[in-house]
């Protein structure tokens, strides 16, 4: 029996199947076009295996968690589009769906950096900037699901922000688009000490205060493409420390254990 | 069998004395003093009741919940005070232990505005501000304690903030000693067009802006003294509707349904 999973990113999807234990039998990964073809290749991939136990997806949000679609993207073509059901109805297994955040949290607790913890937070900072978090647990879900890369954070008004709901929400001041609108080329290709990375480190350090004063997780795991540049991290963390100034404990914060699997590994926990 | 519950604020604390079923059947308040003399008083209204089967306390923070002592508080003679054993040593009860808020999330899931939600969230606006939450029905707690009131949110820098740890973080800036340092009279005595109301509302909606990225609460449930100012209701909800732009649905947001007796009920709520 082996289990499928869809890492169904804004940038790219990642297919894998995998045993029960977590452990990656094959892998594909390809650039997300519209919906139709995106899926026709996600299919593709999971025809040549027939013993297909059920697929999870971890998919780019906001979702309907009950109905498996995406709604208020501003992804064209995506809106409103329910992935779950054409996924289902093509390979004729069942489908688990929540939201990619969501679904790296559980990979890495189940294989990764958070096993054996109740309560912590999975954040990407990469396209877009999302979190996933458990609480005694448990994934978090509620009324709808958390979007927490659309938190508001003080900024010095300098820079507008990308977000085309928010403007500058966090994700609109963060995530790699705002970073490459703001410096005319993509954040990998920026020099180390350009300092724009300063400002990521302190707009980055905002949004893990304010989710560490509300859910107090026990670890912080910082994915994303624009984590890559590793000295975000110790600038993360002196920026955290001096904005709680002692007053509450601070988690530890670090890399996804799983690295680049942990969404698509997230995915295969969400049918297991 | 009677339970008993102390809600220890910062102001004031209450205590009462209730059957299972959450009926108050005793009730008392009194001034926030120094730790002996207030907790001495809190023992001489149980000292009545000889069937007491246990006692909740619901505390102000910071706390350290497993050893029941309240932390880095600025409040004078109460930091590291062992609030629980001075409790459990003087009336021979089992004692239960949390945050006020949340107990009082606890007591509204029990008895008030969220029975039969998984995930919601309590927030009080009053000497401070805190929040506390459910998720998938169960208290978060984590590493610590959620500390909400401590976040971070978008202001116009012409005010410093009154916490001693942050200045300027969403506690510092609405709080109501912070809006009476701000007009120089307590809040209750500010006329409902006074412009700080608008300020106030503005700030609150940004922090449940963030609370509802992050948690996507079925139900947000506002108290604290400041709340008695009934208009700051609709007012936070228009700036949150305009701050989300539709881009996730927005929960109820509602007084407690226990009122004033939320806290206390939560702490009775905390033995059962």
């Amino acid at each position: 029996m082996i289990w499928g999973g869809i890492e169904a990113g804004g940038t790219k999807f990642v297919c894998a199947v995998a045993a029960e234990d977590g452990k990656i039998l094959e892998r594909t990964q390809f650039p997300t076009d519209s919906p139709v073809p995106t899926v026709a290749k996600a299919i593709e991939f999971f025809r040549n295996y027939s013993d297909l136990a059920g697929i999870g997806i971890a998919s780019f949000g906001p979702v309907e968690l009950s109905a498996g679609r995406i709604t208020s993207t501003p992804k064209p073509g995506w809106r409103n589009f329910g992935i779950a059901d054409a996924v289902a109805d093509k390979l004729g297994v069942k489908v688990a769906f929540d939201t990619d955040v969501n679904a790296a949290a559980l990979g890495e607790w189940k294989w990764g950096a958070a096993r054996g913890l109740d309560t912590f937070l999975y954040l990407t900072i990469g396209t877009g900037i999302g979190g996933g978090a458990m609480a005694g647990s448990r994934l978090i879900h509620g009324l709808h699901h958390p979007e927490m890369g659309h938190i508001r954070v003080p900024h010095d008004g300098s820079f507008a922000g990308v977000c085309p709901y928010h403007g500058d929400c966090l994700e609109g001041l963060a995530c790699g688009k705002a970073m490459e609108e703001r410096c005319g080329r993509p954040a990998e290709e920026l020099p180390v000490d350009d300092p724009v990375w300063q400002e990521e480190a302190r707009l980055l350090a905002h949004g893990v205060v304010n989710w560490i004063c509300t859910l107090s997780p026990q670890l912080i795991i910082m994915g994303g493409g624009v984590m890559k540049r590793t000295t975000l991290f110790p600038a993360v963390r002196t920026r955290v420390s001096a904005l709680l100034n002692a007053y509450v404990p601070i988690p530890e914060i670090v890399p996804p254990a799983l690295g680049d699997d942990a969404g698509v590994l997230g995915a295969i926990g969400l049918c297991l």
